[in-house]
């Protein structure tokens, strides 16, 4: 195919998907509030002005808030961001403009995520007082916003940075300019992940601690409901889950996307070729856009299938809400499966091969049908992992029930069963990634990992939609709760809350399996470049290859798999720390204000924001450094074999931790939902709600989640990632390098 | 060396072990236990006579409940050894002949440290009515009862095999019928290893269901202390200590044992050479005997410092209970060292090499020095690691009371600071072992690592008498307070049980360290294997090696990752299942006997004991299948190298987990002690004890720990170790079929 084609498709794809991001956009703040809505004055019983001021005001509250942390967040890592910038102007000045791009971007979609997030927020809860389907379009249209925004302008952006470097810096014809030019290009995945680093663990921290923070005090001590208005903590909760599950996971699925398109794009520049009709084996740059084709095809194919959840279904019972959810990403697999099958015969050339770093062939023969099996294999087995997280997680079904059950014996068999939950939920995810990696590996070695990858990202736009749409359903509860807009719109937000809660898992899921396919397309090119390196050089000091029974492999694969563990006991000790800070100020207004439990005061919530604020900040710079420092340093100290273990070794340690981690929060959430909705009877048949000793100790439960699954849990997927791309940038200065260790 | 004179120091040595095992056997039964000791009449205040009949008649409750569950799982075990017997039969008779043996002595292992351990727990709590020193004495005594049986009698049945099979098999100078012996000697670690497991993972189910539940209903509902005499799972939860933490342990740690030994006899048998005067490259099994005699000296050495505990040191003081077990290791590494180098001189030849499979030299011009480097890193990283799992479960320390700190603000914090304990705690012992397994291989390949396994296991005895003494403590304790004993008497038994709970988590560092490079050098020794084998047979039809990037290496080293979770999951939902219907017995106990609660009526603890049994015993089923099925499947299907992705997956993985397990549970456990002996401060100065909301919130943080140190956690250690063996065993099957998977 053609550069120029590729990159018209690619554009009207993309600026289809900002169009039809910037229609919900309007449509979201179309939506006027003021209590004389039709319909409304008899569902408002009383004092309605009143309750929606205060509903707007928390609004007001919230995105100051998130605003205010995003530009200290923001500041705070622009330095970092330079420094390494700075660095990698070492390796090269495009590769640092690469970054810098890449990085700016993540921080542009986050915030953009977090300015619709905290526009619907208040809209859904308004909506919720006139019907549930008018609650949910609400929240799922501000979803829509923040999936297409993010997959369109990062689409768009890497394109035209391949563009602009492909014009200054490819000469035509000559296969090593285009073959560097894409080692550039890959720092944009680099930028991207590093500020998703941040963005996941500063912002997972922060909405933790005050989550945390607010339960200990708020639902465990002074028996206040979930987001009371008396709890100084709680809009700092609520600025929490956009800062974190917003604007943190929109940074971090990003990275991926990015990640896995330059992962691509590097690894089919090394090794992918044509020999044409003279015999000479080569490759054009149009002939690597298929992944960048197969990305833009998602989002229009996305645009139908969202459209159809916006203007078509109507979501008019609670228990239709998950349904409809799922709903959207199976459409969009189905659609999606014979558009990748059509563009693979148009997009790749009809007969290609895969070279090995020596020149010689690897694979040969290849058809277009190597390439769509590696993407639908991606794409199917996203499918399959969204179902069963959604089994694992959502309280419909037995593990969860089973875990709401364990909570009438008390906390701990609570924790011990969601543990259990946790843990057996990784055997599903793992086999689907372990078959799609091993076919795709045998079918197109690391370049099928990458369309895997690619493949199951397809469909971000709805994978992000569904998932942001949690958040923005838990802060429409919380500001419900907040403005007393009374029982019957409480219940509403809430059952979309709990759906939320599973959605948020299956995006969860959906990032932890592309994270794991990425991070293995990036250490094939890793292992590419290293081996190449040493056919160039001479003096390379090292035996290449990863064997396992390698002295040094084996024992970095032992200390990549602790790494991990590491970083969890790092990001969760910093989120107990920070919640026991808010515990105390939360603690001491309470003590020191009688009026605010009295009703009659109001708390100081900026205190609580402070709080977090600092914290995050100040917490999230240990296991940062952990996750960069590493691999730099194993590379530099004990050579590039040495990365080549550790790499694999965080890969499969840190993938099961993430899922389990993610799981069983989820879990522990949706089981203490299900008590709170009056589903649970205990032995005797008496039905046990909120105050009960069995919702005590759900609470626990999803107290203990909560930095599992927002915390420490995601910010695995970045670990793995993030340690993968730095270690494919620096290949070859690891190669000159490693200076404590010989074979 | 000669054979001969190898076998002379061996029996000699383990003659030595056995005899002072007996010695100390006859002064712990020599305590006569009557009312009328000296000076203890006004010691004993009132009812002396029914307090002492009392302690007499739980004692015998808790060693005929023992020995009744011993008895019914070793039957329920032979089946299932049977059978494996039966389908070893197929790989040589020989293999089934030393795996019956291995089975057997596993048995009997765990038997006499049953007995040993039911005999001393009643007359430890006697003697701590008389002083501290004497009751520390008696339970370390009982504990080197057990540690030097256990290792006495294994080290001689396997050598007792060794002349058997030589004599019978091996013809002169025939090398080939010297390694095949060895394959077939391998048999008798999974001999022990396959019993291991079941008993392992039954006990630690048995113990955890009757502690986890005598804890909810007792501590948790009725506020009755730990091992009232009212609650009727009291006695199982003491017989589960023995079962679990004493027969159980002493299986785990007999297999580690009789596995680094076989695999340092297979590896070494294959590899190691000596050039004689005329050229000749040759071994003689003489040559072979260095580990065995390793362990030989190591009992007499440890003869010598556990004497100095017994007959010297006096522990007068609860503040020395740590310090004291503590300097035990210590000493015995320090005397072990310049032996291990003197046996090193002694028995290895002066010069020799390590070939590879197909004959030609891998490691030359090998000097004794190479051997005991590996063996004292082993030895030495042992005490690292103990003194670090010290540090990270002790209350002496800042770890654990930061948990303990962390119950101010409720359950949930706890368990929070808990698990980053836990995730942290894997950072130290994983660098250690990772080092010494990069430096032994690099100096003698994987023999260098099974010699590095037995330099950790040389002072196995200490390391299994400090273990021991745990439980028995534990059990003195839970004594103590059925036959209401007193206050003064109670602090003594749990100042013990404390320093038992960190000598326990020691013994478990020990024990994962130890598994970790046992499984190591089993896959080494599997890896020569499958290579051998190509070497011989051309219809041989994968490539050898275990390159991660090979696609079926890596998407097993992914599941093989997941196994650790998934056995995980099935082993504490078991605990968890088995105690809930323990709480619904106890709850119905004291629900239709109002008198057991006064005081007026005995509960029917026989019934909690019946739960226990019939619970371990069918839900050990499931995890021990998955433990044995899944290697065995996987290279029946996909061949050897399948098999060589899966191993050190589940070992990267498992020895993380199995760390953070054990370390998690025993702070826990640690942090509620703390805060039972009255150290632990509230913000305001006020002292919080038991009954205050700290202590319910560190109770909850112990029975969470309860199933993840005594269950999952060390049962993992099986799991890497059998699937290790067990693929080596069956090597040579796998290369013949894989009917799944080509390359």
């Amino acid at each position: 195919m053609e550069f120029v084609t590729a990159l018209v498709f690619i554009f009207i794809a993309c600026g289809c998907g900002i169009a039809w991001a910037i229609f919900n956009w309007i449509a979201v703040h179309k939506i006027e509030i003021h209590h004389k809505h039709e319909g409304l004055t008899e569902k408002l019983q009383g004092a309605e002005q009143e309750k929606i001021e205060t509903l707007l005001e928390i609004g007001e509250h919230i995105s100051d808030g998130a605003q205010a942390f995003l530009r200290e967040e923001y500041t705070d890592c622009s330095v970092f961001i330079a420094i390494m910038a700075v660095a990698l102007i070492f390796v090269s000045p495009w590769s640092t403009l690469a970054f810098v791009l890449g990085a700016a971007t993540s921080m542009l979609c986050g915030y953009l995520g977090m300015a619709i997030a905290t526009a619907a927020n208040f809209r859904t809860a308004f909506c919720a007082i006139r019907s549930l389907a008018d609650a949910f379009q609400m929240a799922y249209r501000g979803g829509c916003v923040m999936g297409f925004l993010l997959v369109s302008i990062s689409l768009s952006i890497l394109s035209l940075i391949i563009i602009i470097y492909n014009s200054v810096l490819v000469e035509e014809g000559d296969l090593g300019t285009l073959i560097s030019m894409f080692d550039y290009v890959a720092a944009y995945g680099l930028g991207g992940s590093t500020f998703a680093l941040f963005g996941r663990v500063g912002g997972g921290i922060y909405t933790k601690a005050a989550d945390v923070g607010a339960d200990l005090v708020g639902k465990v001590e002074k028996n206040l409901p979930e987001d009371s208005p008396k709890n100084p903590a709680t809009i700092a909760d609520n600025v929490g889950d956009n800062v974190g599950d917003i604007a943190g996971m929109g940074a971090d699925l990003f990275g991926s996307f990015a990640e896995s398109t330059c992962a691509a794009l590097v690894v089919s520049s090394t090794q992918l070729r044509v020999i044409s009709g003279d015999g000479i084996i080569s490759i054009s740059i149009g002939e690597l856009m298929y992944p960048l084709m197969v990305s833009a095809f998602g989002i229009g194919i996305c645009i139908l299938v969202s459209g159809y959840a916006v203007f078509i279904q109507k979501v008019t019972d609670i228990h239709k809400i998950e349904s409809s959810l799922k709903l959207q990403l199976l459409l969009s697999t189905v659609a999606l499966s014979p558009i990748i099958i059509g563009i693979s015969y148009w997009a790749l050339p009809s007969d290609y091969m895969m070279i090995q770093a020596d020149g010689t062939p690897l694979l040969e023969n290849l058809k277009p049908w190597h390439a769509f099996v590696c993407s639908l294999m991606g794409l199917w087995s996203g499918l399959l992992i969204g179902y069963f997280t959604e089994y694992m997680t959502s309280h419909s079904y037995t593990p969860v029930r089973e875990v709401a059950k364990s909570c009438g014996t008390g906390a701990a068999t609570n924790i011990i069963y969601g543990l259990a939950l946790g843990y057996l939920s990784t055997i599903v995810p793992i086999i689907a990634i372990a078959v799609t990696a091993l076919l795709s590996m045998k079918l197109l070695s690391f370049y099928g990992v990458a369309l895997a990858a690619l493949g199951m990202l397809s469909n971000l736009t709805i994978g992000l939609a569904i998932d942001a749409y949690g958040p923005i359903s838990d802060n429409a509860g919380g500001i419900a709760e907040m403005s007393e807009l009374g029982e019957d719109v409480r219940t509403s937000t809430d059952a979309l809350d709990a759906a939320g809660n599973t959605t948020a898992a299956i995006g969860k899921g959906f990032a932890i399996g592309s994270a794991a396919l990425v991070s293995l397309s990036l250490y094939g090119g890793y292992l590419t470049r290293i081996q190449t390196f040493k056919n160039d050089e001479d003096e390379y000091p090292y035996a290449v290859g990863a064997k396992i029974d390698d002295p040094i492999i084996f024992a970095m694969l032992l200390i990549g798999a602790m790494l991990p563990y590491a970083f969890s006991a790092f990001t969760m000790k910093s989120v107990g720390k920070a919640a026991l800070q808010m515990v105390e100020e939360v603690r001491r207004q309470l003590h020191e204000h009688p009026g605010i439990y009295a009703g009659t005061e109001e708390p100081d919530f900026r205190a609580c924001i402070a709080i977090s604020t600092k914290a995050s900040l100040k917490e999230m710079i240990p296991p940062g450094l952990l996750v960069i420092v590493t691999p730099t340093a194993v590379g530099l100290l004990f050579g590039p074999q040495a990365v080549a273990g550790l790499l694999p070794g965080a890969l499969i340690s840190g993938v099961q931790m993430a899922i389990s981690a993610s799981n069983t929060g989820g879990a522990w959430d949706n089981a203490k939902k299900y008590i709170e909705a009056g589903f649970y009877k205990n032995e005797a048949g008496e039905v046990k709600k909120k105050g009960s000793d069995e919702h005590k100790a759900a609470v626990i439960g999803d107290t203990v989640g909560d930095p599992l699954k927002d915390t420490s849990g995601p910010s695995l997927n970045i670990l793995i990632k993030l340690m993968a791309i730095l270690s494919l940038v620096l290949a070859e200065t690891f190669c000159k390098t490693g200076w404590l260790y010989s074979e």
